[in-house]
């Protein structure tokens, strides 16, 4: 422990203050730096890396679920917000406006997109004439803003990058079908890619989306207890269609409204996969998103035939697929397995001139810090892959038990705050009341984050207010 | 002719009046469609897949010569714009500024980036500190917002999908060196994936970018006869590093400010392959970037096999990474004939039951419209590639053909308006003095497209003033 403290000195304990180490991993990992303007992030190339893999990951899927992407305008006439009444609510005080073009003054004020459910309506309206033109789905990945007070990278800051899919479909049982499913691609791809269980179920109308009638979402559990709502999926009905007077003529020659749904993920995910795999030496990347599956480090360099043997091992492993790096800088090997351990890199690889001489590697992965390995150098093509699905199901074993640990059934108020003060989320039942959600968030800064769908019941009384209640339900403090 | 006329009536005549051709074809063929503010523009998922396989194949590139891609915040402080001269001068006036956030005025009002160098550049001042940090090579996906007094969809919108690069470098010549190494870059990707033959040269002290000591372009030349600027690269010198205080530590112990380039491409790119390449049948889309690559069309669907044997052509050219399409819905063969003409799709196969006893397939290339030819189904996976690699070629090699064929070398005045009225790009010789470049606008609307690499004079007086010049340039209109 001695040794690991002397070279993670300038990262805060994990366990005595998160937050800060938390700001201390992204910015020492060249992940993300604060932008000029006030809320702003830039994600450098080592964060942005991480949400290529991510969104080729997603892309994928929403592709293989008959989505197509397309591009809307970022600027929404400042009188398409106002058309949906809770939602103009929602989103009204933090939009960006744009009110000039150099000296001249626009007719009409702009909105920079919070979300784009508005204009693409608005665009769907001339789109959409018959049956035959549903259903619609179709994907945007774009940048969104929303001025936030308090900001943090990936977290909640002002811009940031999403996906948001927005579809259309003629029986409503087809839109509430594709709002689970999407939050079904969304919970997979979370543990399958993120290695990062989630706490999937439905939102309370308080915490719904401004201008929805349902809405899903998959919380995941970071490693101080808070939840981070990791995405959302969402059920319109005919709230949207209705006010931007989308139309189909429907098979029977009656026109009728839409079913509507929309769903995102944004650079969150990459806030919530450092605060669930993260440790006291830094990052702890899941393979199929790290922008460096396996980083070789050649030991003893300046003997005959080391960098050479690390060079040929590299272009073997690229022409595979596999993100690899050699590292033959004129660093020291320890300051290598610091730095590159400090940028969670999934697998490091050892090779040496004995190594060499032996025909193997030695290999130590980053999910399991000091132990080493070593296998055949002639067998690492076809064994990394093995060994990445390998680490993605330890760290997410990892993570679920965390979460299966944290979690603490209550039937009080009191057990509430208890229970979240000390790191976990509460379960417990609770009335439907809005006043009793109101209530938590004053007293103890907690909220409902959603329903599970398995809703066996816990008890019968609402935590808070004692009476009747049918609904089990997730508290917690939230990102 | 007639039944060709019969389909395509709605398409204006590609001869008699270009830009309305340019205009149906984008809106018929669902590549685009107006957004609700002024100058905006939706990519709908035919023009956005389109957009798709262009960022593919040039984020390949970038990675291959050594690119990170990053991501900046969209909005930048006034007072960045202003820092860089030239820059502000060039820009400020067609920039769309955020004033308010809900009903609160901001303390600075903040621009949407037009570009990004000022806000890179303030980036690099924080992060680069030795030479050891040199090169910088970074590349980003963004919107850029430029407001424009004339607008068409893809050619000049107020919202535009681009990437910008932004290098720096240690030495004057590596930066020279980056600048037309990625204008060879965007060369390679117009010919090999475009099918584009371009123009590339460097641009005059008039047309350079505002803030540049040097611009080259690559210019392509639309059937009108009109230039498109399709790409440019820029050689900063140190002009930005100096306004933002950008220094290295040399290993000579001396503080430096490194060399700079930027270079770009935009989906005008779109906007340039339709007038490249369409025709009165509307869309030719080159394989490479084409959304549907091959459309399979049963005939004699009723019959027996035809739409199952369809089904497990797709499946084997979609499992071998073809993006082929089957069309098995209820509209006629010679629609959809039509149809995916219209929409440019390279390769039409067809497939009924004589074909199936044959086991052969009967297909036509777009860009050979007319002709029809057979294979053995079992050759499709193997040939379809080299098929795509033939039209490419051929596509390429028809517009160099245009290309060379309205070239008019000049050496007047009016020999240069002679030549650009009746559809030329004029290469002749010019003094230097923007006084000509000048005049050429006002009189005829002509500019200064880019000086050729090669520059063996073609006479060695200035065809607009008649003074001695040495800089052989190419005049044209442009869009």
């Amino acid at each position: 422990m001695a040794k690991e403290k002397e070279f993670v000195k300038d990262i805060a304990d994990i366990h005595e203050n998160f937050p800060q180490w938390y700001t201390d991993v992204v910015l020492k990992t060249q992940l993300v730096d604060y932008g000029p303007v006030k809320g702003t992030m830039v994600i450098r190339p080592y964060g942005y890396g991480i949400w290529e893999n991510i969104q080729k990951e997603l892309d994928k899927r929403f592709k293989e679920t008959g989505h197509e992407n397309a591009y809307f305008p970022m600027f929404i006439p400042y009188s398409y917000l106002v058309k949906e009444a809770e939602h103009v609510e929602g989103f009204a005080p933090e939009v960006a406006l744009v009110t000039h073009v150099g000296d001249n003054e626009l007719p009409e004020k702009l909105v920079v997109r919070p979300t784009s459910e508005t204009i693409i309506c608005d665009m769907y309206s001339k789109w959409v004439q018959s049956y035959r033109d549903l259903p619609v789905l179709i994907n945007q990945w774009a940048n969104v803003v929303r001025w936030e007070k308090t900001t943090r990278p990936f977290l909640r800051t002002s811009e940031f990058l999403w996906q948001e899919g927005h579809t259309l479909h003629r029986t409503e049982e087809e839109a509430r079908e594709e709002t689970l499913k999407m939050l079904g691609v969304y919970e997979e791809f979370a543990k399958n890619i993120l290695a990062i269980p989630v706490f999937t179920g439905r939102k309370s109308d308080k915490e719904k989306f401004a201008g929805a009638r349902e809405t899903y979402s998959m919380e995941a559990m970071m490693q101080d207890g808070k939840s981070l709502q990791a995405g959302t999926t969402h059920f319109f009905g005919t709230n949207f269609s209705e006010a931007f007077n989308i139309k189909y003529l429907d098979s029977d020659g009656v026109q009728k409204s839409p079913y509507q749904t929309s769903w995102g993920v944004s650079t969150r995910l990459i806030g919530a996969l450092i605060m669930t795999h993260g440790d006291q030496r830094g990052l702890c990347l899941p393979p199929y998103v790290a922008p460096i599956q396996a980083v070789i480090i050649p030991i003893a360099m300046h003997k005959p035939g080391v960098v050479e043997k690390a060079e040929e091992v590299k272009s073997a492993l690229a022409k595979a697929g596999i993100r690899v790096k050699l590292d033959a800088s004129n660093q020291t090997p320890g300051w290598k397995f610091n730095e590159y351990e400090m940028k969670g890199v999934p697998v490091r690889i050892e090779l040496g001139p004995r190594d060499i001489e032996n025909g193997v590697v030695t290999y130590s992965r980053r999910d399991k810090v000091g132990e080493k390995f070593t296998m055949p150098i002639e067998d690492l093509v076809t064994e990394l892959p093995k060994l990445f699905a390998d680490i993605n199901e330890n760290m997410y074993n990892k993570a679920l038990a965390f979460n299966n640990s944290h979690v603490k059934t209550v039937s009080t108020k009191e057990e509430i705050k208890e229970a979240v003060d000390t790191g976990n989320f509460a379960l417990g039942m609770w009335c439907g009341d809005r006043a009793c959600e109101d209530l938590l968030k004053e007293e103890m800064q907690v909220t409902t984050r959603n329903m599970p769908f398995d809703q066996t019941p816990v008890g019968d009384k609402c935590c808070v207010c004692g009476k009747c209640a049918n609904k089990k339900i997730y508290f917690g403090r939230a990102y």
